[in-house]
């Protein structure tokens, strides 16, 4: 029988402490599955006496995850603490150093340390592998770096935060404000108390930075993505959605355009039909297309102790096979630096929502300014003011929503061209604007 | 740089010639990605001269697959010739036994053979890897064989097989019948000249043999599966399906029971707002149910030679990385085998609509003989016979359709209670059983 791997964890929050216990658990079918055994040897957290109903008494206990990190009480590295600085990089930095495999779901350490981390791993011949960190049980990692081997990916987008989907979810289905299902989110423990990592779009950049690095074969770029999160949406627009035949969901999109590598997070219209649309709640999904499979979707849970444990083992039963695979699928040194796309070339069909004065002349400033533009309109839709009487003239007199579905055009004229509807002074307020992704 | 994998290929109909164009097109990104160049040196096939669109010139021919499989042409053997006998098992037992890796798409090999090919590639320490033999292009066989390592299995099941999802597809959306569909799907090239395998349900029953031995860590056993195909399927089916807010799909299950394994094949109501019910055309999908991840759904192509031949380079890519892995998830001597679950106690609901003669007493059987087996019903619907005008007492006098949707009860309690609702006399036709999942 081969040697045991040791496996030493740092941090037993929710997804540390189901991971111990699954190890626990399936110890059997791991060590058939792997050829060796696969056992806890270290652990390192703050609170020693917590109960976290899981036994680790077996284990040496590391007050510091950076000294457990250095130590030889174990073979790979698990690093749960979380943090894009501090202990997680220490810790992760030294592991690879003293020549353990690593194994992390820390998404933020990835989108600004990845691609250095990943040479370093590189350099000393160790692994460093993260199913974890994105989409937490779907196993996206490893279909993109080992699955699709054989394709060029033209393009992959996916609902990659469980808190923004849940509030759409529910927005949606309960007519609710978008503060209300935060509220909400929050008291059901689905939404930290500073949300704004969440439902600013900055958790879903931070995965969308690590899948765009696996599917083109680029290196790591956060902080050329695009961000958009979802607290400007209201219930008008689910409705409005609703009857135009699409839902909102936001999403993280990398794409692979004339201009260069695009990416993208911003709330936007699905088709009610797509695969992606029947996602709702917590749950993630991930879309890839690619010139041979065409198109391939994985759904599942995006977030919950079992879930992303479940992917923490997949990556330790690959370090216990000896799996050698590049941490981005190809060598740190033959990641491409990728041209960005700029937003203002972006192409697509976009939702406007404009609050207007109701009075003459609104309508042909808009229908003037958008075919100034070439912007062509495939709906209009207007609405009578809420709660007031017209007059003789059939007029509210005040603010009534118009929403416009636009054929494809770039992100540059559309906001030239609301610029200047603006500027004609016929709207209320400053228009909303959702872009809509086709299948 | 490392060596190259040399790679050998046995049949180039539509799914070998793609890997072979995919394998040039992509041979900078599979080196990058491997760390070696992977280089198809030998092939075979029946017509030397036929013009497949590829290149094969610099490649030794082979006319016969066992005298390339034997040969010392290749490290790696491609089985895409098909068929569970004859040149087919005999070409991949001679690559084995000569110590060649073996990537193979055959799953009909695999169902009959799959247990003495494992153990044999095992005894000889060469890989046998066939992510290209279930759901074409989804990556369902890694999946389980790798990315669910942490988990217990609890179920697996999937729509397997596109012609028979197409021809459902198209008879609910155009109230078409099975054989006009059958007739068309021929013509396109979705259906085989001879259905049977497609629309039988063996295909799929193959490939879930495949699926139940990596879920669950048993031996193949085909032999158990219960299989049922979709000709007996009416339009009217698929309508009252509709209302009562199923789709129908030829569903592929492997269960975990308290009695055994259940696998089974056979059109099933899905709810219309399950994952599984938005599958339409020659797409398949496969939902996986374990204990760590909770509910997991792949979507994307089940065949085409483009997005098959991706399943065949991702297998190559992981022979070219030295992936070690039994081929089904655990060693061949590991592998329990499984205590079938027989049929007739399967659990579940049942969609039941019987052809009922419209006189007095036959509603009365019915509800009589579904209460003496203490099945309850969550749905009665019976419509007036089509095209008839009903008496004075509002009888049509001929047979009507009436439909129950029964709650959970057993196969052989259902089964007893239509014998009995048979022996009364009220039926003029064999009842149609379709069973319902629940999610």
């Amino acid at each position: 029988m081969s040697s045991p791997l040791r496996i030493g964890i740092a941090g037993l929050g929710t997804v540390g402490a189901s991971t111990v216990r699954l190890l626990g658990v399936h110890a059997a079918a791991l060590e058939a599955r792997c050829g060796r055994p696969l056992r806890v040897t270290a652990v390192s957290a703050r609170d020693r006496n917590r109960d976290r109903g899981i036994d680790v008494s077996g284990c040496i206990w590391f007050d510091d995850p950076v000294a457990l990190a250095r130590s030889e009480s174990c073979d790979v590295f698990v690093e749960l603490v979380g943090g894009d600085e501090g202990p997680a990089r220490a810790a992760v930095e030294a592991a690879i150093a003293s020549g353990k495999h690593v194994v992390t779901a820390n998404k933020a350490l990835l989108a600004k340390h990845g691609a250095a981390l990943a040479a370093a791993a590189e350099a000393k011949g160790v692994g460093l592998f993260f199913e974890a960190s994105v989409a937490g049980g779907i196993p996206i990692v490893k279909t993109l770096r080992e699955s699709l081997s054989g394709n060029a990916v033209t393009r992959v987008a996916g609902i990659l935060n469980g808190t923004c989907n849940y509030i759409l979810s529910r927005m949606e289905l309960e007519g609710l404000t978008f503060a209300d299902c935060l509220a909400d989110a929050q008291k059901l423990g689905y939404a930290e108390a500073d949300p704004t990592f969440d439902v600013g779009g900055f958790d879903t950049a931070h995965k969308l930075a690590v899948l765009t690095s696996l599917a083109f074969g680029t290196e790591i770029d956060a902080e050329a993505i695009h961000v958009e999160g979802i607290s400007s949406i209201d219930p008008l627009d689910l409705k409005m959605a609703d009857e135009l035949g699409y839902r909102i969901k936001l999403l993280g999109v990398a794409e692979r355009t004339a201009t260069g590598i695009e990416q993208r997070v911003h709330p936007t219209m699905v088709a009610k039909t797509s695969a992606i649309a029947q996602v709702m709640g917590v749950t993630n999904a991930v879309n890839v297309r690619a010139d041979a499979v065409g198109e391939l979707t994985l759904v599942g849970p995006g977030a919950g102790g079992d879930a992303t444990a479940s992917s923490v083992l997949s990556d330790l039963a690959d370090v216990a096979r000896g799996l050698r695979v590049p941490p981005f699928g190809r060598p740190a040194g033959a990641l491409q630096r990728a041209e960005r796309a700029p937003m203002q070339r972006h192409e697509g069909g976009y939702y406007v929502r404009l609050t207007v004065l109701d009075r003459p002349g609104a309508a042909a400033s808009i229908a003037t300014r958008m075919a100034e533009r070439a912007i062509s309109l495939e709906s209009i839709v207007q609405r009578r003011a809420p709660g007031r009487t017209p007059d003789a003239a059939g007029r509210s007199g005040g603010p009534v929503p118009v929403v416009l579905i636009t054929y494809a055009t770039t992100e540059s004229a559309i906001r030239a061209a609301l610029d200047a509807v603006m500027a004609d002074g016929h709207i209320a307020e400053p228009p909303q604007l959702i872009r809509i992704e086709r299948p």
